[in-house]
């Protein structure tokens, strides 16, 4: 075994850090006060400073547009960006259009690339992934109905998707359709690309997640089809293939949201612990004399030690050994690190106290913000549900 | 032992939860996106309604305008009316203006009874209550260095406060300012009316709170008092007296507190319990026949059911043996039911999946905003070493 | 409401637990050492005395030879006696025969009562009950399998059980057995009194279980029915309503079980104080001085006492309101006060350290036996589903 | 990174599990019913197959006797080992001889290894440890009072030990006793080597743990010296370096104990997975169809794999980079690790019912016995307070 890191990843990831620290925490009060416009500024100039840097998409190899050198490296990355709400964005390795690239560098043709990817990649466009609908159960996508039907040499979507996330100024989305009704129920589905232009589009709404709509890319709308209609190549992969490519992109991509948590965790312990050395709560003392917080401290290290070195282990395997060989591993560290996610940044608040409740800190942020970490993507229930039959099959 | 409710008790609590349905639900969507004039408006037709109906500040004896006939049973008010954000307010019993009414009911002058007792349990003048300060611990509040010095007839108040909960829009304020300087630190402070019109006296801000400044009653400010000065009598009962009302004023507020947030619990779990019966997760089932969600249901209910009769108990000790016999349990109940609440309401929010997370139900609100619970009045771990102090000596 | 003990009450239950201090706990440590015979001696000496002081059988009507005043009472007792593992055994109401004894109070015929019930009341005989079978699923006793076939005018009983408390020199027991084979679920098992000197009947074993097979009451048998005949009259109740009276069994004994718990966990609490206060850790501080043991203490004090007060208010409802109005706090407070037993006691183990490891306190003892709290009359999982299901139907 | 493990590695685990399954599982029942003669004629004759197959000591360099190959190696060693109580023991590497035998190779003079280490690392003599105190905290160690005063060319030792495991039968003893009285807190203490056949020294008693005194090498005795003379050549190491030896003693001792951990909850996973697959609850299904199995096992799971890569990587660190490297994890992986062990065990237990209590199985065994995982070698609110400590000044 060998859990070195190389010294020219390790350079890279420093200096991810140090841009994250000039530039990207400054830019939270923005975020937080909702000043979408100077923040649309700051963010398209750091993304500048980034590519100067040759650290853009991480998650792209070269030849498609970005700095990708292997999923541990990615995780890495992914662990330092995650740390702030606004890094992955000033990376170019945002959700939902990270993912998307992806989707499209393995099943897009030549025409799809250069229309779709290559904007994408180069941070030009922005995209969207239109699943989850309001009227059917998230946690089980076999029940989808928004449908698209091939007339002629055009598809013709009727539906109805929510938690679209960063519909609001999207370029495209890549929609969940069924397009095989009769089929079993995981080939019914099929992924097709639309141009948020197409008539027949609508975004309703920005929803209103905890106390908030957002904007732009820091939004999730709902939306509707109706008689919305694309070319018939607009489909990527093949018809029915919906379901298995939707898995395909959850794979890594569930590394890097772990990760993402990861690095949350690792900025709110840091928070807590530089907060109880400088509160003062008598004469001589601070708060980090206080066992009741040195526990709080300890409990979350030990956590998120142990559940970043999974998520780790687990990219070291899928890498090495291929997404099977890691399937177990993958259902795991969804849940478990949601959760850790959650406790670590919970404490964190609670030691601040009243400051914790406000938006003089990330830390309230983080807390209503993340806690869909343990509902999308599948709820903690789900994958418990799901993983434990593996184990137990195997 | 006997734990019935007379049938004219219960008949009230009836009317009150009807006029919860009928009235205050209806409301909570205004509530929730920030229409602060409407929401005035319909918030002050309730309050007609529940004077209408007899049920106006079920905390103040009718001598005091209200209607108050012990303390058990404002403690089943108070759990009614916490199932709405917008309840207490609505019958005239809201925070912090009770606690300060109640206050003045004990120790106010007849002259300050006349001026500020008597507007404010009529709810036509609002209140607030500075006492933490943004730069000493809140849990340890003989820190506290806002001060009050007696210039020939008047306070001359400096100082600092923040989470000053509805100062946006209050007619006055209870202030607790060091006016003793050399005593003990017990007896250091005193509680001091100031009108929030008097010169030197300034709102800072509405903190930013999970989010939101929030407006008017619905807020939390930040405050500065600068050479503000008023009448020496304007003192709330003795000098150096601050923290020994502020700990009366405690007391039957924890009470209400609890059963507020026993309030929040038993309707995070309806909802809960009503959403899984409809939600479908396949053709036939619904989430109401998962295990999972029924371990849930059913450690809720658990721990809803015992906390709340816990809290009863103690509010009838308090009411028929007095304070001091029930000290140890008024501090158990506070951090006890906080996480009580936490984990209800968190439980529902995951039973709830996306929609949770939204807006469009009140259980991110409650998520996000009594998070505050475990930290204000004394944070867990403040509350746990002290009761576990009381229980070694004793 | 009304939440005071009578004088009497009061007066009575500080008897028992000075019997408890003053007899029983001393006993503990040859029960410990499994010096059985002399345990005996100090168990029947015990029992007399307690007799003399007119405190014998607190779960039996006078007329049933006992000291009942109702089951709010009946709890108080089992509370104070539970705080031994011997206290129940020297106040003559010890599980299984407090439970068979009741029983036979509703159902038992005259000669019933005359042979079975009066010597059990009076604490000549010892009883057990068989229902429980090793290859069958506890937590599904519809799935149970050993029978009683009706020949001429006698029972011809087959089978095998386990977990059969204190069969090991019992004189009788309760056995559930088939009887209708064809009716539906909840109505094919009957209740049979069958004495232990019957041919067919045989002891296998008593069951190692946590280490030790106990001996006489303080065991646990698999025991075996071999063409095993019985008088027809020997039939408790009805044919057919072996569960019904199963469930009736389980009502009262669910509070005094519960109550039981309660005094574990209370004597445990009070251990960990007494504990920490006199264990120097450095020249100046006890572990009493300590942060960590602070909160654990809080903690259990809280949750003791929310639970109490549950399965008191519990215990009222079913006394004054009858059984089907407690029917889904019965349910919870089986696995809620189970459950908050076990954390009470693992935290005094840890307090008390390497001790707490030893049979030099009560404490492992209770670490390892009560265990089964969890487990017997239902499982934790099926109360939780089944209240769940309750709470969704109502 | 690289998480692969060797072949040949792979192959020596393989062997060393088919050893477990073959010769070691099948003891365990004569191990629980305590027939200690007839157990080590098992024991020893396993020795011997394990030696035959070159893989004895593997904590041992080969010049030492041993078949150690790296830390790392040592702890998926110790992984396997852990599932049986018996494992370590037939393996050579058993504590606390294991920690003896590593203190001498490091520490011994020529004449202690020839004397001492040669007969201990070839498992002909059994050793002890004795350096817990009855009287004096374990958590704690700066406050041992028991003394080895230098007379001449003799130490004479005096002072009670307690929890020194193994002395029952062992050739003899590692003391921690005070040398240096005078001296600051952390140089107070020296290690002496004590033949038990010494003049002074005596067993007091057996402990009786959980139930039971055990025997032999399965025993913990409480030990008394009363002027107890050894030769002066019998120091370990230098004077005053008791506390610094322990210290090293306890780094590799860690990962060893925590790995074995992992051992015992990987077996106790497994036996839950049997278990519940077999057991049916209705005509057509099993407990393994149950959601709260399910989750149970996925929880179990993931604490155990994530827990599992955290000890590997710190194991890592400590070979490849140095103790001080790793710390902090030494200080993380105690409580964490043994934290998770009595989850998962106590999981385990739960899913097995009624049968979880017997010693049918040797799930009740990991549950009584490894309840000690949180207390010795520090107990968690030690480490918790300890490794905060360490992470706010770092």
């Amino acid at each position: 075994m060998d859990y070195s890191i190389s010294e020219s990843l390790q350079s890279r990831l420093d200096q991810t850090q140090a841009i994250l620290e000039s530039d990207i925490y400054p830019m939270e009060a923005t975020y937080l006060k909702g000043e979408w416009q100077a923040l649309d500024e700051m963010l398209y100039a750091t993304r500048k400073k980034v590519k100067d840097a040759g650290l853009w998409a991480p998650h792209l190899h070269p030849e498609d547009g970005g700095t990708f050198t292997g999923l541990v490296d990615l995780a890495l990355f992914a662990e330092v960006l995650g740390q702030s709400p606004l890094g992955h964005f000033c990376f170019g390795c945002q959700a939902p259009d990270a993912g998307n690239a992806e989707l499209m560098v393995l099943h897009g043709t030549d025409e799809q690339k250069a229309e779709y990817l290559a904007p994408l990649a180069a941070g030009e466009k922005r995209s969207c992934f239109a699943m989850t609908e309001p009227h059917t159960a998230g946690s089980n996508p076999t029940l989808l109905d928004s449908t698209a039907v091939l007339e002629g040499d055009e598809w013709v979507i009727n539906g109805r998707k929510w938690f679209t996330t960063s519909a609001d100024g999207a370029d495209f989305t890549v929609a969940m359709l069924i397009t095989e009704p009769e089929a079993n129920k995981h080939s019914r589905a099929s992924m097709i690309l639309v141009p948020l232009d197409t008539p027949g589009y609508k975004m309703i709404r920005n929803i209103p997640i905890m106390g908030h709509e957002g904007k732009g890319y820091f939004s999730h709308a709902e939306i509707e089809f109706k008689d919305c209609r694309v070319p018939a190549t607009n489909i990527l992969g093949k018809r029915g293939q919906g379901f298995a490519l939707a898995q395909e992109r959850l794979g890594p991509g569930r590394i890097q949201h772990c990760m993402r948590w990861m690095g949350i965790a690792k900025r709110s312990l840091e928070m807590m612990c530089s907060y109880v050395k400088t509160r003062k709560i008598t004469a001589t003392q601070t708060l980090a004399d206080q066992q009741l917080m040195q526990a709080m401290i300890a409990d979350s290290a030990a956590e998120l030690a142990a559940a970043r070195a999974l998520v780790l282990e687990t990219a070291w395997t899928v890498e090495n050994k291929g997404f099977s060989a890691a399937r177990e591993n993958i259902a795991l560290i969804k849940f478990y690190t949601a959760n850790v996610l959650q406790r670590v940044v919970d404490r964190s608040l609670q030691a601040h106290g009243g400051l914790g409740m406000t938006d003089d800190t990330i830390l309230s942020h983080f807390y209503r913000e993340e806690r869909a970490a343990r509902i999308y993507d599948g709820p903690d229930e789900v994958h418990k549900i799901s993983v434990a039959k593996k184990i137990l099959r195997g």
